[in-house]
This record gives C-alpha cells, structure tokens and sequence, in this order.
C-alpha cells in the first residue's frame, strides 16, 4: 500500500525503507528553498557535496562554488545558502556546487532513494501536483538542524501531508503530528516560527529577509530532481486546476 | 542554563547530552503507565530488563515476570504490559522483572543519565512536581515505537512541557511542537489518538479498555525512580497547590 512518512531528522532515516520511494528533501531554512529558486531561475545544475573540501576540489573550473556551515558563508567561497544569492542573474546557465550544514547532508543520504527531488514553500504546489501524479510512496525527510528536529521542515512536511491527504490514507504519526502543527501556524507561519529555538538563533545571524523570502507559496513552479549527481529541473510538470 | 528538551524517539537519544539530566522515559501505551500505577499500587520494586531471555533468567524465583512483544503477553509470562495487570491485589509486595517492545529499551538506553524517572498521564502532577522543585535539565525521552515516533507519547511530553514553561523557558523545537499538539488534543485525547496509526494497531490487539485507562490524569501520587536497577517509588513528594 503506498505510504506517505514524514522522517523529522536524517538520524531516523536507516529506520525507513526508502528503495521504492520518492523522498523529498526538506530543509526549508535555506538549503532546500535556495536550490528550488537557483533551478527556478533557470541554473543548469546544482551539485550538492557533503563536504567542504569536496566542494573547494571543483575550484578553478566552469563552477559557483557554495558553502554553508553554522548558518553562515564559508570564508573563501562564492555564497552559501541564501536565497538571494540564487537569482537568474547569478545563476542562469551556471552550474553550482553546494555543500550546507544539513540538507545536503540529508540528501546523501538519500541516495538509495528511488528518486530524490527537492521541496520548499517556494515550490509547494509544484511539487505536490507532481507528487500526486506519482503511485510512489513518499518520505518527506527534514533535513533539521544537526540531527535534531526543527519546527520549519516540521511545517513544510505537514503541509505536503495535507495537500496529499486524498491520494494517501497511509500516514504515519509524524506526518499526523506534522499536519496538525501546519494547520495551527499555516495563516501566520512566520509567527509561528518565532517559537522555535532555531529561528531565535537565525535571527542571530540577521536573515530576516531570508526567512521571509523562504515562507514565500509558489513563487517558483518546478521541482529540481537528482539526476546523475546534480540537481535538475525536472521536465514539464503540468499544473493542475 | 536549565533546559527542557523532548526526545522523540530513542533512536536520537545518543544527540543529547544527558550525563546531568534527568530523564524521563514515556510509553503511554503502555509500559510507562503500568510502572507507573503498580508502583503506586505497592509493587516493592520493577527491574526492567532489555530482553526476554534476561527476564526468563529470573524465573523459579520470588518474582512475577512480565514480558510484552508486539503489544502481547509472550508465551509462558505471568503478565506483559497491561495496566489491569498491576493492581494492587497482584502486586502489592511483590518484585516484578518486565521486559517490553519499547519502554524498557529506552530506559536502558538512558543509563547515563543523572537520573532517570517514569512519567505517564496517571503520574502527571506528581511527576511535574517533582520536576518543578529541581534545577536539573530535563530530557523526556519518548519510547515511541521501534524507533518511530508515536503521537501519544508526544503528546504526553508536551504536556509536561506545558507545566514546567514557567521554570524553564529554554525549550527546544521537539518541545514546542509537542505542546503545541498537547494543547490542540487535551481536550478529548482519546479523540486525537483515533487520527494515529499506531492506535489503529493498538486497537486491533483489542486493549481499548488499557488506551481509556492509560489516558487519565492522576489516578497515581508517586513517581517511579531507577535506584541500583530497579524501579520504585520515590521518597515523599510533597503536593503543591
């Protein structure tokens, strides 16, 4: 029977068994919602490292070379994960490498996935269209913040939940506990978010702007997906009425 | 500075710094409750033990032996982990050894811990109490279900975080997203755990009558602590207003 599961931290994923599914990465704040918008904007590719090192080897080349850690730019690299450092005049025709604290992380981990595409708020429907489509099951993994749970990808999960909820009876009681929580803070997610430990310590880092930008619904209308390493648009994706 | 941080699955306990904590190990559903009310009922002490064979080992002696897989007494046990199974007539006096599917593994991973305690809804004010008076920070750490997250057992955590906000404020994301379902649900808990699929599970083993009793408030005054391997009552705690 197809499932629908929401994965709060990549440390839970061993326990899922993901070779038929599609998983979805989630990491709202920012990795996930920048790379939606740079494919958006029409980058050719977006090749996600787990490591620094991994990604400085492609120094020197065709490449934008990304680096995020603790939130902020890595000294040396041309940006890290916000989302305005994703716009079609930096990025259209470019491919770029990216390496963050988690989303990339979640997504090599991923790799025995069936297929490994990318959500964020800025895609949402898009990606829901997409995924009703499909006769998959799908995990919706948060990328989180170091292992633990974060309220964001929390959100972002329960609203793809409650988007499928007619295609998929299957839900697991993360994906209940996620939906429920969406629908609490949906009219006001950004007041919502002021709750939560992570967003207190991203205002440390002054990304106001960035956390807004990221709670945007629908400004891009496709889904990037893993194909052979890097991060594509996917092809046509009909919208739905 | 004291924090208050919810664990949602054991599977993430080795993320949390625990040596100075206390614990609070949470399995609504049942075993947590079924400490909790045969310790209150006069059990002389629980030695919870990860394994079945462990608890077999203290068999022909001077014990009742409690051992539940997959929601059911195993073969050949005195009793698993009904709550109707630890009443004062058949425990009172008496040294239990139990072994469950998720609770006991838990606690056995929390071994680290400062301290580590038993909490379920029949032990709610006893417990946040007790956890009031201390200046320790506090994990509670959600048995779930092999390794999976469980909506009952969040929605206990949250509650105890709802109690204990005005002594601590430091509450991580897992926390707030708990109280935020706590606070959705406690009106009609039994209403909110239909949603669940592990209490679709749970009905199909036909313990409607064991789901009814672990959800009520305060039926138990004390508070299980681990001392030397074993479970039993905490020294007085004296009732606030």
């Amino acid at each position: 029977m197809r499932k629908l599961e929401v994965c709060f931290t990549p440390a839970l994923l061993p326990l899922y068994d993901i070779t038929d599914s599609i998983v979805v990465i989630i990491d709202i704040l920012r990795a996930s919602s920048s790379i939606c918008y740079g494919i958006d904007n029409g980058a050719e590719g977006i090749i996600p490292v787990a490591t620094v090192e991994e990604c400085m080897e492609y120094g020197g080349g065709d490449f934008l070379l990304a680096a995020e850690r603790e939130g902020c730019v890595v000294d040396g690299f041309d940006f890290g994960n916000s989302p305005f450092s994703y716009t079609a005049e930096k990025v259209k025709g470019r491919k770029i490498v990216l390496t963050t604290t988690n989303g990339t992380q979640a997504l090599h981990e991923s790799l025995r996935a069936d297929k490994i595409i990318i959500g964020s708020f800025l895609n949402k429907t898009a990606l829901c269209d997409y995924l009703h489509r499909q006769q998959q099951s799908v995990l919706l993994l948060c990328a989180g913040w170091k292992g633990m749970v974060n309220l964001e990808d929390m959100l972002f999960a329960g609203a793809v939940v409650n988007r499928l909820r007619g295609d998929i009876q299957n839900v697991d009681d993360s994906g209940i506990a996620a939906e429920e929580l969406y629908l609490l803070a949906k009219d006001d997610l950004r007041g919502f978010l002021r709750k939560s430990s992570h967003s207190i310590r991203l205002e440390k880092l002054n990304i106001e702007e960035d956390i807004c930008f990221c709670l945007q619904t629908d400004i891009c209308h496709s889904v990037p997906i893993l194909e052979n390493g890097s991060l594509r648009k996917m092809a046509d994706i009909p919208r739905l009425l």
